[in-house]
This record gives structure tokens, C-alpha cells and sequence, in this order.
């Protein structure tokens, strides 16, 4: 069936990621971004899609930082909370019950139950559409142990995926060899 | 423990789309791109991470037109005969014995073997790091009728996911509802 074309983003599964930010007094900020993507290896580069209205954007333009936390399915009954509109400064990590752990090299804080999390500066900005597309350099990269093996272990670490809506999902391994 | 920063996009399975076009010609072409994100509502915006060398931006380039084929796990041995380098105007899509379809609005073809399609005109490039950032805006989209039901029905559609090389992935549905 042809469906209408805004509703083009209901026909994948995507990695929902929670960005990270801290405003420049510092009160941290995060929210869920399911439009996000690698763009480049060298230098590696991760972006996001922004409402420009949103804190996120705020934060980042004013700080040049932010922090993309990889979190597992025990997490989904948090995006709920992390998406609301609160006021600025006033932290969503604490409002979801989820913990504030400093990052080694931004400001900007990681999310403690996270399962593994990029440090960034802000590479690039652009308008495109009705969002802002944010890339960041990857200046950190780590992951729990226990939720790597040569690539993510998608079993342990349960990486969350959103479609839209409550509708969720998390990924089972496959594996597809070169003939 | 810390990674090496450029190797970021292990840390995460995301959705593995194949985005056919055309040469001036009318030869297709197909590649898998994991790079890739859905990144304005209105209007409706889809972009991809390409490599600035690939025949797939220099058949955007040249004819503004793509088409963007949402996959099934069912087609994951195959990614690594499209992500080939084929000589120019070989057509990926017949080495992997898929079929062309044609689309509606735009001269690009379409997979047959996809649950869904967007098709898309170059809206925005731009180079970002090592690969050119493309963004289509969504001219229409359609989705076979058994693999929806308000989104994307992942039972039945099993969207294919990657990490990277051989490491694929495949969504479980989850609901989180707002409390």
C-alpha cells in the first residue's frame, strides 16, 4: 500500500540512542534521538536529528559538546520520560531515576546505565527540513566489557531500537558470510 | 574498556537499506548503506552516508533521483554481492539475481525483493568527513500491505539490520507504553 510520505519513518526499526548534554552552568539534559547515524571513519563522525527548538540544540550550540549513550531494552520504559518537554535545567537523567556519570573528556555528563557511550564536539550543523542535522567528532569511544566482543554483543547488551510510538524493538544476532 | 574512536559504528545495529538509481543511461545500480536516518517530518526527509567515490553518489549526482529499499533478513547474504565494486554500469541488482521494478515517480528502479521503498529526490549534499552526506526528500513510500499494521510489522517484514562485516541483526518487537 502507498502510505503517506511523512510517515516514511514507521518502516524501520532504528538504534535509539539518548543524547547528553549540559547546559553552561551545567545542569545536564538528555533526550532519546531514534534519527541518528555514523557518516565517516576518519575523522569519525556521528549524527543526530534535532527539532532546532529542542534543549539538546540549545545545549550544543552554546557548549559545542554532547554525549550519545547506546542503551539497552531495560531502559525502554524510560524514553517516555526523557522525550517530556521539562523545563530547561531542569535534568531529565534525574527526572527518569537514571544516574549522572561524568565523561573524561566534555562536560557534557554519560548516562551511568548506559552500555556504551561516544564523547563528541560539535563537527557540523545544518538545517535540513524541520530538524537540524548535528554531527559531532567522536573524540571517545567506550563500551562495557562484558557487551563487546569484536563488535557489539547485541545478546547482552540488548540494544533498543524505535520505530515510533511505544512501538520498540531489540535486535537478535545474525550472521551472513562472504560466499 | 576505551576504543579506538573510529571504531564507533560497532557499537550499534542499525538499519541496513539497499538504495538503488540509475545512470543517465538507465543502467541500475544497488548498494547497502547502514549509514542512514530518517531526518525531517515536513518535509519528509531521508538521508544516507555515502563514500564520495561510490557509483551510487555519482549516480544521484547526475540524475538527482534514488530509491531507498527497506530489506529483510532474507536478503542478508546478499549485501555482500551488492556492496561489490562492480564496474560502472554493471548492474548489481542482476549479480545478486534480484529483480528490477520499476517505480512510480522516479527513473531509479526499485528492488522487488524489499518490503518497502521510498522514493526520493536529492534534496541536499554535503561532504562531512570522508563520505557526502545525501539527503532525498521522500516523493512517495510504500510498503507491502502484509508487513504493516500502523508501522512496520517486524515479525513479518524482519528488517535487516548490521554492525559491521558479517555481523547482522534482525528486531524482536517491544512495546513501552507512556505510564
Amino acid at each position: 500500500m502507498e502510505l503517506n510520505p511523512a510517515a516514511f519513518y514507521k518502516l524501520n526499526a532504528r538504534c535509539c540512542v539518548v543524547v547528553s548534554t549540559a547546559s553552561p552552568r551545567g545542569i545536564s539534559n538528555a533526550a532519546p534521538f531514534s534519527f541518528n547515524m555514523p557518516v565517516s571513519f576518519s575523522p569519525p563522525i556521528f549524527a543526530i536529528a534535532s527539532n532546532p527548538g529542542h534543549d539538546t540544540w540549545r545545549n550544543i550550540r552554546e557548549t559545542r559538546e554532547f554525549v550519545v549513550n547506546f542503551v539497552g531494552e531495560e531502559l525502554g520504559e524510560k524514553m517516555h520520560i526523557l522525550e517530556r518537554d521539562y523545563p530547561y535545567e531542569v535534568s531529565e537523567i534525574k527526572e527518569a531515576g537514571l544516574t549522572e556519570v561524568p565523561s573524561k573528556k566534555v562536560k557534557a555528563p554519560r548516562i551511568g546505565e548506559a552500555y556504551a557511550w561516544l564523547e563528541c564536539s560539535l563537527y557540523d550543523a545544518k538545517e535540513l527540513g524541520d530538524h537540524v542535522l548535528i554531527a559531532g567528532e567522536v573524540l571517545l569511544a567506550e563500551v562495557r566489557d562484558e557487551c563487546y566482543d569484536r563488535v557489539v554483543d547485541v545478546a547482552r547488551a540488548k540494544p533498543l531500537l524505535h520505530i515510533s510510538g511505544e512501538y520498540f524493538g531489540v535486535p537478535l544476532a545474525r550472521k551472513f558470510r562472504r560466499a
